[in-house]
């Protein structure tokens, strides 16, 4: 649903430069050609609202690699051994089980939350968890590493947040981002803060997204703000990548920053094995770079912000939509703020026969063969509790998605009939 | 030493579209689109001389990576566990120790070539090893596997041949491919051709090069003439990029081929972590199907062909008035006939002090330091023998290439003194 804003301007970007530059030809610095790490770190500056006061990115700590699954396992190869556990809270993005065992050899080590949010939600039949059930505390940090060491022999080494969160379409609140970064701190595991949807937050009033960067650098900035970067220490690390708030998921650019002085030649080296055609790191470039064209010479705006407000006005229209759709049907969820998807409970759906897997395998085969909906499971994401789905709402056309509501109306009405 | 025929080139692929593809925006094929992928095959046909009698090529065994070192690790890491060798002959390209070993903990396992090729040559000081000497034999692969398991208990899985052979600038002859491959099937050992020169074979009257995939498909072709493929089986892999034949490392983009069904999937989906840019896949597929601008339309010929013509022509200008430099220093030598250096044997200027080791080292910084001549110790591709060099004759431009002749005759001429 972006086409018609990406096409002509990655038709422009491409043809930009006259001539082919001479010096793209052959082998870049492997984290990347170094005025593309510039334009990166000013986005991500303007992107994660760091200012002054946080200090600026460091241009040598970014690392620009074939996609945010490669510089994802780049970093985690850096930071833990084969065998090691990386905790990440649930439900999770099911591909990072493959992304960080498959060379990496690392463990996924689940994150429960409810148990510990306080939250009345587990026992309680007739409710659905509230936006708290899913938020990290230390108690859950405790038990999941506690658990990784003594029950399963794995020693947890980092620890994965999806921020916005996938599939939950909201962010973690700033206290819930400093206490992780806190706990991170204290037990010597490393934070790595996926943002790759931090540009898609489309309900900026309510979402209260806060970078895990901005975050961890204001605490410790202030004596170390002679030099470069953030003043994140050791344990702080962000990923990032085009594939999602620009869709350009075939460029295969993502990108990763890091201030730990110790892992940077090793994952230098390591991009060697993923990193991104010169061709196209100069397409990145000029499109960070430049200048929307509907802006007045007198007050011009980045590209990518006009682009990024339009897209969220779109994600926003969605969701917006979908979310209406579910009040209407009463079927529970969460008030999305970011990403491209919204996480329902269907719980209420589930057949009452056979294993909460059973149960929800099947209202997830109801709904796609009877019904035409393809929703993400929670099961698959290792949610705690079963019946619940994630729905992808901009992957499809405006027909394709009015359909879409038009058969949850269907199946809603059948299932009350 | 190719910028003016490659700048032109890639401005003119790079802006031959009139828009960007909308279908090339999103995710591809992890291995690659498929328009890409048969004009790799129609190429590969082309340059490793594959006829009807071979069969063809199956596009869906390439594989598009980002260069041949991630293609390579992908292809090693499907055949081999953790831990398991990969057998090399010597001398070899260093950095095969770091690509396969910093993620996918592959143990390289030297080949030694020399006590089994059947010449005199290191029991005789005065005379240089021939080509021979370079060559694979059963009794050398025997050696070797026997000593990777008995002394070093590492279990072999691989053979990786570079072929052209970078470091030596020679092609093993087809008899001790056809020979290599035999042994490879019959001890159940993967054999990866590394063929990433074969466009830069400069003396075709005297190279007798023939490739890994043409001598194993002849043999058994006949069999399987009905099926797509050359009928390879699954013990033999082709690598390929086109950062040497074409210099264009820094489009990152590397090729494998392998007939091997079992290891298909895990390959495609591997790759997923170092796919190159849908935008460069354009520009290769542009590039791999351009007929040349100069031919007349009665008889096109490909753009690929003339510049490799043009670019063999440039390196075997070179080469040979490197190596008559050679003859004329009387520097033994290998009479180089494909890739972009020359193998020299500088082993009667060793110092006389200290261990083989230590001679070359110190050769080798006399060399740099006090001529400004920086070649390739052949220590670090682990050759056998102490006090061999390569030189990378095609780095350089006019004048420093001529600049480096006067050098090391004057090198030559105060040893001689």
């Amino acid at each position: 649903m972006l086409e018609d804003l990406l096409v002509p301007a990655l038709t422009e970007f491409s043809k930009s430069r006259k001539a082919f530059p001479a010096d793209a030809i052959y082998y870049q610095p492997t984290h990347g050609r170094e005025p593309l790490r510039l334009a990166v770190t000013n986005y991500l500056e303007d992107l994660l609202d760091l200012d002054d006061s946080n200090g600026s990115l460091d241009p040598e700590g970014i690392v620009v690699g074939a996609g945010c699954n490669a510089v994802l396992e780049n970093l985690c190869v850096s930071l833990a051994e084969p065998g090691q556990g990386v905790m990440i809270p649930l439900p999770y993005y099911a591909a990072f089980e493959f992304d960080l065992g498959s060379r990496a050899g690392l463990e996924v080590i689940p994150v429960p939350t409810m148990e510990y949010s306080g939250c009345s939600s587990i026992s309680d039949d007739d409710s659905s968890p509230s936006p708290n059930a899913y938020y990290l505390t230390r108690a859950a940090l405790d038990a999941a590493k506690e658990k990784s060491i003594n029950d399963l022999g794995i020693e947890p080494r980092i620890l994965l947040i999806s921020h916005p969160q996938n599939p939950l379409g909201i962010c973690y609140p700033p206290h819930v981002i400093k206490e992780t970064i806190d706990w991170c701190r204290e037990n010597k595991i490393h934070l790595i803060s996926d943002e790759i949807y931090a540009g898609s937050v489309y309900r900026k009033d309510t979402a209260d997204f806060s970078s895990a960067l901005k975050l961890a650098s204001s605490s410790s900035s202030a004596s170390t703000s002679s030099d470069k970067g953030l003043g994140l220490g050791p344990y702080v690390h962000l990923v990032y990548a085009l594939s999602k708030d620009f869709a350009l998921s075939g460029l295969r650019v993502g990108v990763l920053y890091s201030e730990n002085q110790e892992i940077r030649l090793p994952l230098q080296k390591l991009n060697d094995l993923c990193s991104v055609s010169s061709q196209t790191q100069l397409l990145v470039e000029d499109m960070m770079t430049a200048k929307s064209s509907s802006s007045s010479s007198s007050s011009m705006t980045s590209w990518t912000n006009e682009f990024l407000e339009e897209n969220q006005r779109r994600i926003r229209q969605r969701g917006d939509a979908w979310q209406s759709c579910l009040n209407e049907l009463d079927i529970p969820h969460l008030n999305g703020t970011a990403g491209l998807f919204c996480w329902m409970d269907f719980s209420k759906f589930l057949p009452k026969e056979g294993t909460a897997g059973e149960r929800e395998r099947k209202l997830y085969l109801e709904l796609l063969q009877d019904y035409g909906l393809l929703f993400t499971p929670g099961d698959s994401m290792k949610n705690e509790l079963p019946g619940f789905f994630r729905c992808v709402f901009t992957a499809a056309s405006d027909h394709e998605f009015d359909l879409g509501m038009e058969r949850l109306k269907k199946f809603v009405h059948d299932k009350r009939a």
